[in-house]
């Protein structure tokens, strides 16, 4: 039996470094790659990602699984072997239900779809986009059907960024969430001149702006010998090793918080993969638990800890070192509230710790009931608005701004967007947990000791890679499966001082 | 037929599509990977290796070879497929003599060899370093013998890096080259003061270094919006696509010279891959022809030109520009005997024009003499130290100056070090060409019109890709194979007149 595990492990590490390959060129496309790279780009992405899904979907590796069956469940549910053997057939039994033909159909329509959603993006016309919307839904839903589902045609879908999340657990969730925190909106919305932000909006010097957001990602512990901090049009974290976790951030001239809370943001999910055991590497446990996990990490350290009071209280005097003349005659206290101002807008990316979540259950609800055909394409610019004019109070002016703003339709991925909102709730979750046990948590923060937090997470959370999914982490650290309550209750607490509610 | 051609084609993309992936990841573990990125990026590059390796070297592509073999015949011979099934048979021919063991060992002996020649290095101890070399000639006598020869155990090994091209052959060009040179060398010794080159040697802010060199090889006509320049400890050139051809530079403050003609150095390089005809792309041919043709365009750019007096005529007001304090008070005529300083001295990478082929024809003869079994190991640095003394009269007070400065023996790379001067000799043979052809070059040159050049090559040898063998190329262009009278005519006219010999 040891013979076999070997030869999965062996199997298993190849894909691995494929699929690691495949995330530097992936890097590079989005870092430094000349204009001149992009078709060629795309080849090679391809090739790579054709590879990888051949090796990891052959026979060879299912009968190996079927054989390791019995072997796996005399072992401890939470042993790396076990655990290997468990997760590895929860994947290979997805990706090996759908036909290669079905993939590179999915590839070749999202592939013209993004293309197709830039153009209508720029000229604002959803109509332009509607077809292929059209086509990536067909093809999402036969997809579905290929996996197989017994509720939710959804289902399969959120299961391949949230493994083992259920549609009717978003949907519970998110209805009580959308029922406490559209109240708090509208209540908020009638004060929004309470919190003065407009010392954000000034000129700041890029290269110090960098300079203060690698002090900031120090501070949370990412490690610079293991990772690097690039420019990209849009920031992300990707990994090659648990050894090399890279980071991305962008630059706003004229308004602080973008690149400062983008690099806090990235860093939280660099934390993560960076305390990945070494023994889960080139394996599919050697990275997050999911998507909503790992917004968990992310989300929390740039909202819980940095839209923190405490936070400020320490970070202060290193923010007016570096910009004396934006900061240096504000305290703390002014900081805190103008980077936790509340304001109901249009674009998803940019919104509050609030409304953000109300442009996420938006999404989710319609990609639902496009799916499940309660809706057609051509009725979503008119669905869209209602639900942006009842959550949030405000109707986009247009499409771009509406519902073309977001790439995830036209890539096809239907079914990511909820994992935003469940990564807050969780990192919510997780927080009141350490508040339980290690007291005066705040005091250490208001002293820059922020390894008590990260050291915590990374023992009871990062170590375990990809072994266990969300539920279980909630349970095996709080004893509870995902609760909204601390999410909802941070939030009363929060912005019920800012705002005097 | 076509679709057996077909089937070729789509296997061979399929394979450099892996081989340019392996580039990018070679990039960036030269560039920008952090020092944590090291272990695991190995295991990559291995996988990528292996994998492209194992793809082509599958039996389908030797079955796909023969059966296209007639119709190849059919063919001219300079036509794409018959070149395509020319080329990729010599080289799945070698691929697949050489048993997939005896390739690990060989990958896994020169892993651990350069880790001990870099610490034999740092401590200028040879005899530490002996054994792994020892183990590297052993293996790669096998490969040797695995691939086959007629004449001598050192043509297989020459042929993986130039093409066609015989030891007898080089053996004898050298031998020529040599006798001409050394008293050269010696005639010059004797006049070393003659040229100054100090004011070379001054500071030179590296932001500044970094906007000339881009300047110049943007003049010679590398295209940056498909590449891009990047720093490096050693400068080198990587292609992913004929429209992704990067180069890589390094910065010395306290000398002008090194990162200057090291970028226009690596923009030559990349000049040819920039230029290979887009229908070579992802096949065997969308690559130069041989490292010896590649450094001809390298050395071209950087020496025939970079170090020429009507090029110093037209970028000396674009040098004192950036640099008024250093070059403000200075003519042409002071930078290009500066630059073209003769001097020898103990380094390779160091050296001049004239004595950098000594340094080359000792390492030729030295390693053919260690794998004919003529001298041994334990013997090298006594006969290393012997040849400097009788080439260029000097001797090295250590072995890391001495023997132990390259990293090729340690990467069992032997039979590479010859391209290097039979890329300065091909250029020089070019250059006469293209003098008799375009009559007044010069004026050209002095005017900064250096597409003239540039279309040239491109016309007559970078379009072509791997079509051709450096003597075949020799003969397309110049009507005769490779020769050396141009080079020894270029030399003596050159530093005849610099150093009024």
């Amino acid at each position: 039996m040891q013979e076999k595990l070997e030869e999965l492990k062996k199997r298993l590490a190849e894909i691995s470094d494929l699929n690691n390959a495949t995330a530097v060129l992936g890097w590079d496309q989005q870092t430094y790659m000349p204009s001149g790279g992009v078709a060629a780009r795309a080849q090679q992405l391809a090739t790579l990602s054709h590879i990888a899904h051949e090796k990891f979907t052959d026979n060879a590796i299912g009968h190996l699984l079927e054989d390791l069956h019995e072997y796996a469940g005399g072992l401890p549910y939470d042993s790396d072997d076990a655990s290997l053997i468990r997760v590895t057939k929860r994947e290979y039994d997805k990706a090996h239900r759908v036909p290669p033909a079905l993939v590179s159909e999915i590839a070749l329509a999202s592939a013209r779809a993004f293309d197709a959603w830039r153009k209508a993006k720029d000229a604002s016309k959803f109509s332009d986009f509607a077809p292929f919307l059209q086509r990536n839904l067909d093809l999402k839903r036969r997809y579905a059907e290929c996996l197989g589902y017994t509720e939710r045609i959804y289902d399969p879908l959120l299961d391949d960024y949230e493994p083992g999340m259920k549609t009717a657990q978003v949907e519970a969730i998110f209805e009580e969430v959308r029922k406490e925190i559209v109240p708090l909106v509208y209540a908020i919305s009638s004060k929004l001149n309470m919190v003065d932000n407009s010392f954000l909006c000034q000129v700041f010097d890029e290269q110090k702006q960098w300079d203060i957001g690698v002090e900031a990602a120090r501070l949370i512990g990412y490690k610079f010998e293991r990772g690097r901090l690039d420019r990209s049009p849009h920031p992300f974290t990707t990994s090659f090793s648990v050894d090399d976790v890279r980071i991305t951030t962008r630059f706003m001239q004229n308004y602080f918080p973008a690149a400062f809370f983008a690099t806090i943001h990235e860093a939280g999910h660099a934390l993560y993969n960076q305390a990945i055991r070494h023994e889960l590497e080139r394996t599919p446990l050697g990275d997050g638990a999911s998507l909503g996990v790992h917004e968990s990490q992310s989300r929390m350290w740039e909202n819980l800890v940095g839209r923190s009071r405490p936070f400020w209280k320490f970070f202060m005097p290193r923010l007016q070192a570096v910009f004396p003349k934006q900061f240096g005659h504000l305290s703390p206290e002014h900081v805190y509230r103008a980077v936790n101002r509340v304001q109901p807008s249009l674009i998803r990316v940019e919104a509050d710790e609030i409304t953000y979540n109300l442009h996420i259950i938006l999404r989710f609800e319609l990609e639902n009931a496009l799916l499940e055909g309660r809706i057609v394409v051509n009725d979503l610019p008119e669905a869209w608005n209602a639900k942006m004019q009842e959550y949030l109070g405000i109707t986009p002016p247009n499409d771009a701004e509406g519902l073309l703003q977001d790439v995830h339709w036209a890539h096809g991925s239907f079914g990511y967007f909820p994992t935003y909102s469940l990564g807050n709730f969780f990192a919510a979750q997780l927080f009141v947990q350490i508040g339980k046990e290690i007291p005066g948590i705040d005091k250490y923060f208001e002293e820059g000791e922020y390894h008590i937090l990260r050291d915590w997470l990374s023992a009871r959370l990062h170590t375990h890679g990809r072994k266990f999914t969300m539920d279980e982490l909630a349970y095996k650290i709080t004893g509870e499966p995902l609760q909204i309550r601390p999410f909802i209750a941070y939030l009363k607490n929060k912005y019920g001082e800012i705002y005097n509610l």
